[in-house]
């Protein structure tokens, strides 16, 4: 048995405070996805912690963008990739073989997206996504200036660069607490 | 003039949609602080955005938390040092002068925290941080059990990871969009 | 279709010179494993080189030896998980998952092998391919020693450090001539 | 009190060798600017090694070139902040502050001067000093014809090199032995 | 005696079982050589480990290809410069100084090839074996489209990979078990 | 030819100002040396920048210090190992060989000095000065006390810190002007 058996490595007191709207979240999840993602189940020892990372979450990868929810599991899957975040290419892995129907895809961007063929709009925002991760200070003009030439308006730069800038938090507290996937990920959409 | 000229260097339609709680929110800030901060005013051209990135920073930053105020700002700086950012250095340097009272201390951490001296938790702190920040990856129950050992408890290793985390998102989407700072935060705290 | 579609990006005119041995060797892998690993398509350009190969990749990987095969496809993971090699990372990793019977320990060595629970033994031999991947020139006597004292023979540590070494060769080589996997290891030990 | 109460870690016996000439120059620093750097300090325990060494500083920063004195502190800036060094950071960057009359300069240089809007020329210097800094050994022809496409002469290109290289030894030879800053630069041109 | 005096630091025990042709090939070498090369001492202890890795070897660095011997040689070299390898700088330092004729050639590949005049054609050959050594994952079509460009065939680029993804291997297998240098390398050539 | 046939790839005007003290010391050199270092002929063309160089230089060099003169060259061959430095390597690697009557340690510390046995003292000597030179922001005291636990003073430590910083200076010096060493060194202590 590898993979520890644990949801995350802290031993936190749960505060047992989720209101209504939080219970009922958790409730969704379980009953659409068969399981509730244990990155949801680390945050709900507090009702706030739970509550401000979820509507964040959601607006981020579930709101109005010019990225197709699976362009946003992309850039999700590739910072990842860089920051070597086993929950997070465990769960989101998963989302983009099952959305794009397409196991290499998920495979190659979790092992080395410029192996993948590609459109000129996706390497282009994967790019623009793996320097955000690997070297932010080295991001000028030009870089957004090739998302542009890419036919990315400048609200689409920013969600991609929100989009990339929320995974390197996650996949960082992802390993600050040693955060476990949930187990049905790995055969989804092989 | 050095400093570029704009809050970000994107030009995205404000969908002018903000609700009465957000504008009371930037209202606040103005009387409170004399400026909104122009992270909050980027954030500004959506309601949900603005909403959502606001809620999930005031719960981490001024949430109750065995870490003081001032704790999260030294974690804040030290990130934002490793991933140079312009934005976060200048805003949150300032925090930590303003709330410490200490000019070295702000410039000690935004230039080499190993340089200052420091108490045994706030180095057992800065040093996980900084390795969240560095090699996320390479972190492991021995990088938990020092912060133990240095007297924090499990909630308080999820907020120092949280706290590292969270700057890592900002510093790169500050880089990303190329967020200027408000020129008021240079003079404050010296 | 974001797998390329070639065995690799070369065009090199097919020597036309396999002796009798390695027909019948390619005959036996296709009859056995259902198709010919596209590694061994790509040598079989020329007998020699195919020969060579093959004969130096038998032995180490199938030759007797202190290591059992399961272990020499775990050194085999991390050491393509480092490089990033996609072809070795989809092929190896489908040998850890069916020789493991574990899709688990296939998922964590590719992504992060510091995130998996293993043995003393499993951990030091990691560690070591490791470093011989990431820092060969900082390798010394310690290092060694490490392996002796979690159990491993002086011959073992020679397998380690041949099988290590071998797969710093092969990422590279299929990277250098963007070797494709073939698709059959996609779905294996799922 | 976080920045260090001592000049420099190493307790090493003053030799009470000043020659006349160096007891004036002392006398002269303390009077132009209130106190003597803490650097020249540190060098006065012998009378050679604090000749030499300021007789070398004195051309490099003070002699005859096509660089002005504060396009020297811009290059001293910018290798300090890319290796953290804390004396270094804090003494240039009041330096930079106090000549250009213009704290933001001091700031972004010292964080990352990819992020201000400089003159073509003065990017090319900065970049020329960055690649020296970081990665010597890739120097090319090419680079140091960017530089005198952007209008550098030869013996100009000379001097970029001689005081970026400069700094990286001081830089390093402040933190060997961990050399503390006088406390009056944290004020100067803010 | 910086040197240590040992051809590895295993102590494995011979298998005594090296059959009448490769007993043959370790007369040769003594003949032609003087001394038998330490790496072909180190994997004598077992028939089938000499005889794999030696033919493998012959073919790579001896067999019918575009690439001179030199050529190869010269790739050697670089490789195992940015590898740090004592064993195989002073080994194939040796070869590329005599067969060149040249020592100021084998002093510049091993310790940097960017210093070297070179061809065109053995810059992009030399560029291509660093990339492939430093970041293979980043090897993408442009890379061996440079080295058509620059006259290479495919079958040539193919022996570019090889010989520079060999080097990778032994450079990391003498690193592994320490081996050492013939002592008579050091001055040949020179 | 592939050393470049020049002193450095600048060309700057000759002064023609050096004073009877700089023209005797070419003078001494040349007569000491048979030829005048390319380092000093670098320099000659204007008489302040030669005599501050050259004085500082062989007070670090040639001055009193507990560190004796071959320790001092190693210090300068390992640090221009680590910066790949060509002319450095060249003319101190030279001056390793023959101070010490011993070529394998010459190439041993131009190559890898974690391969060479040294003496205690030697190896903590050397590790500082790695330090000082890939990470001067990570020394802290416990890098000085190890110096000290090795024998050496406070002062001592002053010196190895001051030549390791030194050889980051003239390293990158040489690099940025392209500075070639003297063809008589190749042949040196050989």
């Amino acid at each position: 048995m590898p993979q520890p058996d644990h949801v995350t490595a802290l031993d936190i007191e749960d505060r047992d405070n989720l209101d209504e709207r939080r219970q009922k979240y958790l409730r969704i999840l379980q009953e659409k996805l068969g399981f509730v993602p244990n990155v949801i189940r680390a945050y709900s020892f507090d009702n706030t912690k739970l509550a401000t990372f979820a509507d964040f979450f959601s607006e981020l990868m579930g709101g109005d963008s010019g990225l197709s929810s699976l362009e946003r599991e992309m850039i999700a899957v590739v910072v990842s990739s860089i920051n070597r975040c086993y929950y997070c290419l465990v769960s989101h892995g998963a989302e983009v073989r099952v959305q794009s129907g397409n196991p290499e895809l998920g495979e190659l961007l979790a092992i080395n997206y410029r192996a993948a063929e590609l459109s000129t709009r996706h390497r282009a925002m994967l790019d623009f996504a793996a320097k955000v991760t690997e070297a932010p200070h080295r991001i000028e003009e030009a870089d957004r200036q090739s998302l542009r030439v890419a036919g990315f308006s400048d609200s689409d730069i920013w969600d991609i660069g929100a989009v990339a800038s929320f995974f390197n938090m996650t996949n960082r507290m992802a390993s600050a607490v040693d955060m476990m996937p949930n187990k049905e990920y790995h055969a989804q959409g092989r």
